[in-house]
């Protein structure tokens, strides 16, 4: 019987994605490797879940294993639901999502297919982490990403992370000699500014594309975005406790 | 020129739904009152948005006014930012969200189309509340809710919210007299436990349906699943920087 960990995989840019497949790869070098992941791109769909549409997962093989991976449906939390409750037929030891093509720091993590397949493993108990390398272009170069992966997953095991936690992890897009490190961050505060394009239809109606400009409100150097502007792997411990605790004091002398 | 606050007022099961037109009719007596909402239903839509999609808004004429009310063809979040940037010409004073036809307490929130609007309001620094009812049935009765969802939107107009929280207001099902008052409170820990219904296509492909049941593993009395079952709305505090913060010093001790 195996003494290796038993990895979920999965992300949300879909099965085929060059991200995935890297990350596939580094962790075949620590465990026993199932993939749980979208037969297609998921990207903004938060933590979305299908509740009114049936979810299939179909059993492929991509780059002849001996990892199984499975192609599904749904959403990345989808995936991970169907992964444990189906497909592993036990809990995994760890899950590990992405590497995500772009950012999920600061804000983004809101947005994040794949930091919510982390969150809802993270929901079940299981250690998780998402990945995300600084480039949205489907040929990204994750070579640099890949040392750096192995050497968080493998302290991930070796610690383990307390219930409710899972880690935000963030590459900059830079050459490998140019990454300063690791360092452990809080979320920056950021948001994004929309400007809606508003085209018409050929029949002459109204619709608009989503695009926007990303602003750093923070200024602080405790940030993930300050890490990666100076050459940082970010790493976030994030919680899905929303409970903003420091505000229960002042709600309670309302007059409610 | 009105003294009135400005209202945006959205949800997640689509603006034909009983809960958002009770939300509206409350409002209504508050301020000046304009509805951007998914023109069908977006439960379980968690945070998603719309980037590889046109959006669509459309102005109705649901129940004859004066507020102005868009039909939008995006998620939850995508309404908020289209309310904002292209509908409403300045920044509303308040974002009410709901009344959900559902739950949204404890770990609900992270699945939340509801919520989810309300954060994207909080987002853009606006005050916003989520509302829910604990009936999934589109004939739920929100009369009992009316007026508690007016007393926490005026304390909210007096008081504000501290940047970076929104209230996730959860209401029992139960008589307007046999509710016991509204209760701050922290999110319980809590998840979902799947079973999958596993089915055949007629064609005797293997598919699924997400099904599962609730398990509270909290045994606070400060707990919003505690409130609702002691006949108490729930009022918790929630914020979108997910960073744990407790738990930096111990990673900044891990060899990374």
């Amino acid at each position: 019987m195996s003494k290796k960990p038993l990895i979920l995989v999965t992300n949300d840019d879909g099965i085929n994605a060059p991200g995935i497949r890297t990350l596939i790869t580094v962790m075949k070098t620590i465990g026993d490797v199932v993939v749980v992941a979208p037969d297609s791109p998921q990207s903004g769909m938060g933590h979305a879940i299908t509740l009114n549409a049936t979810l299939y997962a179909t059993e492929v093989n991509i780059d002849n294993g001996p990892q199984k991976e499975f192609s599904c449906s749904g959403t990345p939390a989808d995936c991970v639901k169907l992964a444990i409750r189906e497909i592993l037929g036990r809990t995994p030891d760890l899950c590990v999502s992405g590497i995500n093509h772009g950012s999920n720091a600061s804000i983004n993590v809101i947005y994040s297919g794949t930091m919510s397949a982390a969150i809802e493993a993270g929901i079940e108990g299981i250690p998780a982490i998402g990945f995300s390398l600084l480039d949205y272009s489907w040929d990204a170069n994750f070579e640099a990403s890949k040392s750096f992966v192995k050497k968080i997953t493998e302290q991930v095991l070796e610690h383990g992370l307390p219930n409710g936690v899972v880690l935000n992890v963030n590459i900059p897009n830079i050459e490998e000699k140019e990454i300063k490190g690791i360092k452990v961050c809080r979320q920056a505060r950021a948001n994004w500014v929309e400007e809606f394009d508003k085209r018409k239809t050929p029949q002459g109606k109204d619709y608009y594309w989503l695009t926007g400009k990303f602003v750093n409100l923070d200024g602080g150097e405790d940030t993930d975005e300050w890490a990666l502007e100076n050459g940082y792997i970010s790493l976030v411990p994030a919680q899905f406790d929303l409970t903003a605790h420091y505000f229960l004091k002042d709600l309670n002398n309302w007059n409610l």
